[in-house]
């Protein structure tokens, strides 16, 4: 018997969507990957990469992907940190800021890893519901004053954005840091990056998994002032952006307009499937990011959501009591949509 | 002003080996790449990578790798773990195994990460000082019971291997976690992995950045029993190994006669450098590594490391009390070695 830290005995672990195996004939909108591909010039790349970049450990300070992110979002160089995918980012600040005791806030339902992380710190979690329209709960934050507190914006599963004054209120009023948790934000039409530099204890998280097509690479963003940073970076393994995603995703974000393309095309699918669903008498919540929650008319999500998967179509569906009568769809290619709202058609008329 | 842990701002951070520029004109003898470049199947594999792999989540049980690496190592799959290099595999074990209070024991000097993660977690270090020999302390590290126990082996920076016997004496009395660190095995004469199938509290450490000349791709093995593997899989990032690892990862593992053939190679390389080195009057520690640790003939081995580094060769040097006198060097190709001797038969001359 080996002797875990008790919090991690107690803990369950966060459950990833399913990945069907690459090949396999489904039509997979459960984990809101991009249905376009990344920028050409990250395929071009690769044919020409040497073999020296492999054989040689990657720079530390993941200096060129930072130097391209900085260009990308006017910010100086200081205030980027690169990791591997945003969920590292955010397993760094839970492990900067947390401990036995610690408090953690964030209003839920939201991605889930926030509270896996701060069971890993042994931190208390402290969730403030949101309301029926996913307005924040901005009072309810700042009356937890958390060591931790964690804002998606867009928030998953809701698709629904934060406004930019109430993050500054929020982070104006907070003691803790603040973690502006921006995976979607390619996809709204707003994003709180300029909180940065007004507020030392905000960080904001960006990932190249969704708006950039590639969730296979590994790499997220921090963007923050550069003594938090600091901080952060005393953590981090040394190497932990690789030889890949320092130079391919250096590529994909100087692409900016193959990746605002592909955006523009996926908030078009966004707007005909939500207009669809609630013609189909779906309760759909307006969404800024690659995906549409959605309760169905009769609230039975389960069956519908077993149904879909039947007839091969993979949507996100939680047993749990704020999420049973919900769904999140991710927008597919114009194709998979239509499919999606074929299948649903047939399936709520019977 | 912005509130870390207390431990967290205390601490110093990992200080990496220099990384020069690439393209930069020196010999770069300080981090333990590999001279010799990764196998053909893998630059291979690149020219055929699609870009469905990069815009898909990669799996998050690692499959394909752990694969190759079951058939490689003779053990069941269930009984390995991948990790974004084999640092991350140590940050997972004192995350699941340290807090604040708990004992992390090694013998000393060695991979100084382990003191990091250490104090990362709030833990206290126990470090048991190694003989001129460095035999491993085996009686010292059973009186200690830590809850963490790391044997570097062969031990970095001194090349030296811990005696299987030992090792299993250390696990057999250990009631904690005993992490056999191997990232250096390839170039050894013998490994430990044996003991994991005998001791459920044991975990082998394997990277592909030494023998595999994988330093970029970043790709570390967890070798255990299912169920202290389990407990650590509840940690991990659920996308922590990338969609290069998996795939790069599982062909560099399947082509053993390039690894084979490069690491004899270098330990040739080692053999004929530690004789030379001896002849020109260092103390040379017996190496199972791709390097040497060596102290010099007039125990000056800052101002050593310094001429080197003005004459564009760049070596490990440590300023600090039981390193002061030593230097590691990396074995290179056969070229880099020849130039290493010139110049320090000049320095140890004048």
């Amino acid at each position: 018997m080996v002797n875990f830290r008790k919090n991690i005995q107690k803990m369950q672990g966060y459950v990833p969507g399913e990945q069907p195996p690459s090949g396999a004939q489904v039509i997979k909108l459960n984990t809101n990957e991009n249905p376009y591909p990344p920028s050409p010039e990250v395929m071009r790349l690769l044919l020409t990469f040497e073999a020296d970049w492999l054989r040689r450990y990657p720079q530390p300070d993941a200096m060129l992907v930072r130097e391209a992110a900085a260009e990308v979002y006017g910010v100086p160089v200081d205030c980027i940190m690169a990791a591997n995918g945003s969920d590292e980012m955010l397993a760094i600040l839970a492990r900067a800021f947390l401990d036995s005791g610690s408090k953690v806030a964030y209003p839920a339902p939201t991605y889930s890893l926030y509270t896996n992380l701060a069971e890993m710190q042994d931190a208390d979690v402290v969730e403030i519901p949101y309301n029926e329209d996913y307005d924040l709960p901005v009072q309810e934050l700042l009356e937890v004053q958390a060591n931790l507190t964690f804002v998606c914006s867009p928030n998953n599963p809701s698709g629904t954005l934060a406004a930019n004054s109430d993050l500054e209120q929020l982070a104006a009023g907070l003691q803790g840091v603040l973690v502006i948790d921006e995976a979607y934000c390619d996809f709204a039409e707003q994003n709180a990056l300029e909180l940065v530099l007004r507020h030392e204890n905000v960080i904001v998280l960006r990932t190249l998994s969704k708006g950039y097509s590639l969730a296979g690479l590994r790499l997220g963003l921090g963007i923050a002032a550069p003594e938090l940073l600091a901080g952060l970076a005393k953590i981090k393994d040394s190497y932990n952006v690789d030889a890949f995603a320092l130079r391919l995703g250096a590529a994909a974000l100087r692409d900016q307009a193959w990746m605002r393309a592909q955006a523009t095309e996926i908030k078009l699918g966004r707007e005909e499937l939500a207009t669809a669903l609630t013609n189909l008498g779906c309760k759909v919540w307006p969404s800024q990011a690659n995906f549409l929650m959605i309760t169905p008319p009769n609230s039975d999500a389960g069956s519908l959501y077993r149904h879909l998967r039947e007839h091969g179509i993979i949507v996100r569906y939680w047993d749990e009591p704020r999420l049973v009568d919900k769904m999140r769809i991710t927008v597919g290619s114009e194709d998979e949509n239509q499919v999606l709202l074929t299948e649903l058609k047939e399936l709520l008329r019977s």
